[in-house]
């Protein structure tokens, strides 16, 4: 059985996290028993959500307990596999955790097939938050060829997806997001119509002659404010994140429900986990979006999986440019 | 010309209004035009909304200027018209303010047919709050049955429909509303299965066992928050009115977005007159229910039209016991 570094929670974060508030570790990976896969993990990934895990306030999943590995979607290698879905060498994703190996129940992983290229995609724009960019902005935001769609935190790994996705729909794209080089992404990389610098420009100025037909919301608090005076008759707000708000003691109250009325809006949240049945979907239409070139990306990689909480406190900053990812190990074969 | 009497607006009140913010005075009635009808009121409205109207923000409605006649929805008799759809003695409804006699286009009118009786049903349970009641409940609220509907000033003109439509439905219903008096109504007279007190009761503790499928939202602030714990997966907050922020210089953001996210619900907002369209379908089944005795209605008049500021400060406080009315005069014919 082969040793397995991890990295686990050491303290609940008060505010913003430190670095002090993981460990790392390591212990045995075990054997996987009946129906179970022993993986070894290649690229973990680093979202925003992870914080909300390390509070102990009840959300849609059970917090973290001090000295759990911290969840993640990470994508691997099986070594050991006693299903016959899976077999040794095959690329799978799942949430296996910030560390070297994982055991999984086969099925609650999903293989990732060779098109998938490079196979991290399948933490991204092939996975998870193309999946949340992709529900979130169909299924909850329901553009319509024409309208204006504007995204928060729009360079981030699910913005970025957001943009593309709604210009493919037909819509005008305004991304806002954190300094020149994320600007410059959203406009050259992403394919934004108009991109706000909220650390540069005057947001409320910048958005003066739009006019809001969907809002997708990863941010909240002030930026949102400034969004939300654009709002057109009605206007869909989807609510996908508020990292703003995920360091707060307590968040704070940022909405008034009464300007609902005044433009007959709607706001909605979502849990992309409430699509799994659509996966497929996604994953086949986004996939044939990114080998047409339609759908570009961008990857913003930390080597080694003792550096994951570092990744996670700059994701936390603002600091990735692209989808936040860490690299745990080569692929052997 | 007869003499006219009206209510206007003298000052634009500063936060909570005092009866010194309006004025009475005496004009000509004036001579309707071609396509006019001159109505002589027989009884006012107060609502809520009017509080808005006396604001200068800039809302779904154009503000009122000083010296306008307060806007309301009024019951009157047809004394002439210009217009071919209607003839003298006939009773209309429509936006006709805070005065003995208005002018009206024909076009903004509706005829009150005999089988609303009393006629002053046309302002409530078969007119404006009543179809709030029906849209905001059904269009925005997508009831099932067995769900449970929550309503906060259950008692008032538009929570006292909600709760009996949702019974209608087969729902669970559970009022909201301030003093015994109000609570006994809820439960005597709407038939709402629970009833809150929110004057003396805790409500945090009162809604504990329940699980809160849809919220019918006319106050905000506090009391919404109490109800916003107890939501269900895929719950729906349906934001007809958010009278608790209307005397507030700047309403006071109360909503953390990030709820919706944790429930997967959707919050909306609406306003009765997108629904004019289907205003009849409304009317013909809040009648047939009426006529059944499926819902129950009350009214609390105030006598004279000089009374109408005082009555219109009174449900702004709470004192009304069921939908709030001016009489302005007796019915001639």
């Amino acid at each position: 059985m082969p040793v397995n570094r991890r990295v686990t929670l050491a303290a609940r974060p008060a505010g913003f996290p430190q670095e002090s508030d993981f460990a790392c570790d390591e212990v045995s990976s075990g054997s996987p028993g009946p129906g179970e896969v022993l993986v070894r993990v290649l690229w973990a990934s680093v979202d925003p959500y992870q914080r909300g895990r390390m509070s102990e306030a009840r959300s849609y999943a059970q917090p973290l307990e001090i000295g759990d590995v911290i969840t993640s979607q990470s994508v691997g290698e099986v070594v050991e596999s006693n299903d016959p879905r899976f077999s040794p060498a095959e690329l799978v994703v799942g949430q296996l955790g910030w560390q070297e190996y994982a055991i999984a129940r086969a099925g609650a992983l999903r293989r990732i097939p060779p098109e998938v290229d490079p196979p991290s995609l399948a933490l991204h724009a092939l996975g998870a938050t193309g999946f949340t960019a992709y529900f979130g902005l169909f299924d909850v935001g329901k553009p319509r060829a024409g309208d204006t769609v504007v995204v928060s935190a729009a360079a981030g790994a699910v913005g970025q997806i957001v943009g593309q996705l709604a210009s493919i729909g037909g819509c005008r794209t305004v991304g806002i997001a954190g300094g020149p080089e994320k600007v410059r992404d959203l406009k050259e990389l992403y394919g934004y119509d108009a991109a706000i610098d909220y650390k540069n420009d005057d947001v409320v100025a910048a958005l003066r002659d739009e006019r809001v037909d969907v809002y997708f919301d990863n941010v909240g608090g002030e930026i949102s404010r400034a969004v939300q005076r654009r709002l057109t008759i009605g206007a869909r707000i989807v609510i996908c994140g508020q990292v703003s708000q995920y360091n707060a003691p307590k968040p704070e109250p940022s909405f008034h429900p009464g300007l609902l009325v005044v433009f007959r809006a709607r706001m909605e949240g979502f849990l992309v986990s409430d699509y799994v049945h659509r996966f497929d979907e996604a994953a086949r239409r986004l996939a044939a979006w990114l080998a047409s070139g339609r759908i570009n990306w961008r990857e913003d990689v930390t080597e080694g999986l003792e550096n994951a909480p570092r990744a996670f406190i700059g994701m936390l900053n603002g600091e990735n440019r692209g989808k936040a990812l860490v690299k745990v190990a080569e692929r052997t074969t």
